[in-house]
């Protein structure tokens, strides 16, 4: 089940609809008759890890009420190239209509799921790394896009600009210095936020530790640095990788014994999985295996 | 300029900058004394065709009135890597809050923009073919992903189910054939609509012809195939190719003389492209390039 | 059944609610108990074609979802003056508060539907001329309005301005001519949108033929001409006649031959059809026949 | 200038042109040139009565700041046909693109005040009458509705169920009689709204009378009747004619003595009047008269 | 019931519930089984009035429409310190996440109503005089304090400014004196409001009278000009006391006559009641009492 | 200036005005030439820390952009009784309609930071305590009152369920005990949050600083447990007192050694400042001191 407020999610399915629907499928109002009921089946054509099969529930949902979606697999699932995913029965007519905006929404979604998955599982057994996602999300879509990375393995970095301190370069070109950063930060202390600096060399990881950063966020530094870095920091902060992470650097940065690495491409590039809908009509309704 | 509706962009942003800022940016509010002016740029780390120019723009002026964006570069340019595509002038605060946001939708777009203008390059010298987008977009974006195909040399399909007849394999499923399906259609004509039609076979493009489609889309239809079905059709209909395209397929469809390869990729799967903001403060403003 | 956006449409019910209800009736609430159940008969005082039986229901429903309706005709069929379009039951304080919202829903929309049925009607037998509405809707309501036409047996045009092309005098005003403005349009085609110009003399109609014009409307023009700009097309175009249609011209416009009569005045001044609402307080259920 | 809320007017000309321009002006955006410049007459095509010349500029800007208006009548004037109520100047884009919407707004208002002064003249010279609107307003559109009427001369019943305290036919079907609808309402005076109470018979009148009613609408009755009614009532009480009022009842009316005579009409059935926008392009900008 | 617009009130349970959900309650969804059911009971810490139950219940069933609420109280009855005003059953996450918003408008509500019954039953028994609110709310939040303002035994002043006139200080002040602001009123009277005027002296109560004042609103008066005023007025008009009124000084205005005493102070400062949500999980769900 | 979104503050004020315009000011369109320009003050009515300036300007501006603000004190700072805040000049129909709309944000926002700063000037000169909000607050007005707490010298605690792990007396019970609700805290680390957890014994001190919360919240404990408590924890976690803190018990609580104190009642029932709009017409424009 989502976590997030369904009030946001529910407009965030509305305005996509309204983009679709608009004043109407007409090519689908021409040619079904209004009375028809069917059965259709979503079909994954690639290997995937499911992510969203609630949020395609709810868009056909709220086109038609009617519309009753029976699920085979959970998301989080791998579900492999052929299978169905799920069936839809109800009229015909809305089914169509609400087709294409729900699985949009699907695809993407298990889009991010199965590279989430892919970056979690290069991470060597029994090492405690995590793979975080950032705030490089696709416009609107973060709170989604964030359940997917759940749904792929991944853990949720902060949610946005509210609900969390990270310290980053251009804050740190705006202060003068790391050190300089943090100490305005640790005067504003509050109950719930971690103070997190970032960081780009060895001496700025010292600098972070002696003002008294809680993370740091290791930017686009070399792995004999990162293993250096985190010698140094010996626990006494939790440690970050991030900056252009491949899934071939991930088992050397878990090696390293950072506690997170942050993914952007999980959410701003991941491929769209193939996933098709195949409608049987009416008359064929009994067939569906 | 965007043709479309502002009123429809603005809503997007604003929901944009709601995820993201929320309550308010909690770190920047820490570190950065609101009276502080600066300016920063915003620097392509790859090749790329931009798009978005003016959404970055929105966004950052939705945030605070008072930032100025000096633009270097219009939509629709290839802009190489290093080079700086504009540059932000304002109260740091602001720049900061509204950085992510404004990057996200300049990253997406310009991914859409640099992968559309790879396959219409792909079109060889001379042809007709137009590269062209497809209803696979992300939940709630289309608009501003239309616009950068547009950006990237490409052309508009149906913008949604309310402007255009497209009877694809599920509307000749429920109808039983396709004689049936553009039969129906016929008799339902209105002034601005054309009739396209799907098919997978060449007795389904002959069928299609029959029945008066006006056009005919291909889908996932051999190269040869392809050939034939165009020489069957003699200008009688137009001819659209669809499924599974690729930058490899592109020169051959084009010289089979289809009139439209639709691709679903430019806008499901485009990787964003790698943009970053680099903030000088109010000390350093003089030396900005 | 509504064929449209039901988000859409839930929308401007809501807005149309709040209009009227605001912060409660006060009317209402101070003489009506909460708890008193009551029928109610909605009554044609006039010979009407019904159209909006759903909206008047979602109306009545989004106030008290305890309310039922008991529907008499269905959208499309005539009604007799006298006749019980409809019964409400349910809370006597729900029906009081939603009747004027939902009352002025029905008679709007049936008022558009007479109208309507009044042109189609004047089409001769056997013709095959569609009566088509315009743009020229009530701002906010074109969507119900165009139901309300079909109801009526007219056909839609162009939804909005993203879907469909139409060449119109400011148009051609712009680009110099017919033919520069046609020629314009034929070089951006795309796969769904038909070019239609409207014209006003029989050499543009000559112009709009020879430059490739899909569809072609005579905007005022003398019956004489019609029938000249008709031989002169011989079908390689469709054709449409605007502009000032009154019921005496349809039935001569027809014979003429045009495929289409669009007639702005079926959704901007169509007459409200005269509806009442009849409440029966609980004492009194028994007696409703 | 509206004395409403400007914030609701903009919500409503928000949905208008979401409505019409959805993804864009597809036709406009094919022909025009972005960079054009032009301006444009708003041309009265019959004789009118001026109103909503504030919401066509809104409309007009909303979708352009830089269309600039030029306004040669105030509302609630007389415009003789053949005149120029307006020009517009700016981008040929935007304003084509605006057009229709804009025009939509002030046809229907214009038509709504034409249709008032009509009623208000009728009035005879020196009487104290006065033409009121009523609640029957096409969905959302009723507080640019009740500007228009007040435009046109007419004042403003209650704003919504909200703003008075109306007790109608229903309502006393509910309560059992006058005299025990005017009783529970006088129990729950407030300090802001008078009691009115429709009646039909003068039977009615005495017990609303009784009962202190402060306004009486007479509902749908006979002059003859009205006359008693105003002579019985000698001012103890306002009152109100209704129900099916029409231009040639309304000196009597006025004769009788009634305070107010409300017409539905007003709002529901006006004819749209008959506006067009004629473009001059660039070229052409010195020439406008 | 509420008898106010229930898309009004969901759309400020849905802005209470996005303001405190967001993306999401990032404890619960780490703490507790999402498939844990569980019961709760809100407590009242202190004696107080309940309003708001039916929001409360709103409140929950937006996050969770399988949460469901057994109400022990009434809105409007006394709830003794201790008592356990509703018992809540449901997904133990979702009562979590739901817990705040909820009981943050039961709380406000109830303390609305708590006062607002102290107010009332200062009024000595068989008095005439009304407790009344102002528009001295809280922003946003005015339809649910009025709604409370009701439980807590007074009625509604106007709900805002199209439903009501009021001639306030400021305006006196712009149109030069009382005599002058109440004759411009009785020129624009309409059916539905009576005429409000606010004084300060006697000689302005006179002024008021003459000029036809309906209600006469004594602004910060003395109890013996409150006392003399009431005594001029002798009825032809309302007497509505304001200004400053505490709970010592109900007793003597009222045994002065006055119709109405309006108090800020109920909606603007009425202290938040003390009610709190206590949870027992699942394994012990028998032991409710 | 504001650090938070200034969409949805632009969205509350809106939302505000609404409710309080609604279809108009119906008084002052009566009463108030449109043409007339004025001036007017608004004047503290007593001893003040003052909130909200900004809001008071956008509500206004949001009426009529041609209102200009004179400010004469900063938020934050004490403003004696009988001081003008600040001066309005614009027109005078635009000053009333948006009058009390602006002025309830600014009382009770200036409420919320009198009382703060009452509770932050009693800690002791020289102590590290902080006064601190909770989520105690009035729905969908959060984002004001809590920067209405950072005028009043309090700090934020986490702004809502998305932005900090605080496990509650309910999550405990559900999870059996301090040491499990935290245990499982613990591994869902993220980088941002702290874990904080509310105990109500020196017990739970014991066994929440032994599972590794980061933070403890002391619930309603008495003084001399809260000393005892401090001195096990002995920094090795931070301090939070919370639960019926009263004036009085600051002092005692800041020398016990808490690190924060949060007060509900900063937020929920902090009473409304007296502040009036004091008009003067344009006739004596001349005259504001």
């Amino acid at each position: 089940m989502l976590s997030c407020s369904s009030i946001l999610v529910n407009r965030i399915i509305d305005m996509a609809l309204d983009e679709d629907i608009s004043q109407g499928d007409i090519t689908t109002a021409i040619l079904v008759d209004p009375r028809e009921e069917g059965m259709a089946r979503a079909v994954a054509r690639q290997d995937l890890v499911l992510a969203g099969r609630e949020i395609f529930e709810r868009a056909m949902n709220r086109v038609d009420p009617y519309i009753s979606i029976n699920h085979r697999f959970t998301d989080g699932l791998p579900v492999p190239a052929g299978s169905t995913i799920m069936t839809v029965t109800g009229p015909v007519v809305s089914i169509l209509t609400a087709e294409r905006t729900a699985l949009n929404f699907l695809s993407h979604m298990s889009g991010i799921a199965t590279l989430t998955r892919a970056f979690a599982s290069a991470v060597p057994e029994g090492m405690k790394t995590r793979i975080t996602d950032t705030r490089k999300t696709l416009p609107v879509l973060r709170i989604l896009e964030k359940y997917a990375v759940a749904c792929g393995g991944g853990i949720s970095h902060r949610g946005n600009l509210s609900s969390g301190i990270l310290i980053k370069d251009n804050h740190i070109a705006v202060c003068g210095s790391v050190a300089e950063a943090v100490a305005r930060a640790k005067k504003a202390v509050d109950p719930s936020h971690r103070i997190e600096v970032e960081v780009g060399t060895l001496d700025e990881v010292d600098a972070a530790l002696a003002s008294g950063a809680e993370v740091i966020m290791l930017d686009n530094m070399a792995i004999d640095d990162v293993i250096k870095a985190v010698q140094r920091i010996k626990g006494r902060a939790l440690v970050e990788a991030s900056g252009g992470v491949t899934l071939e650097r991930v088992p050397d940065l878990a090696r390293a014994g950072v506690d997170f690495i942050s993914v952007g491409a999980l959410t701003h590039s991941a491929p769209s999985c193939d996933i098709s809908l195949e409608i049987e009509s009416g008359h064929a309704m009994g067939q569906i295996p």
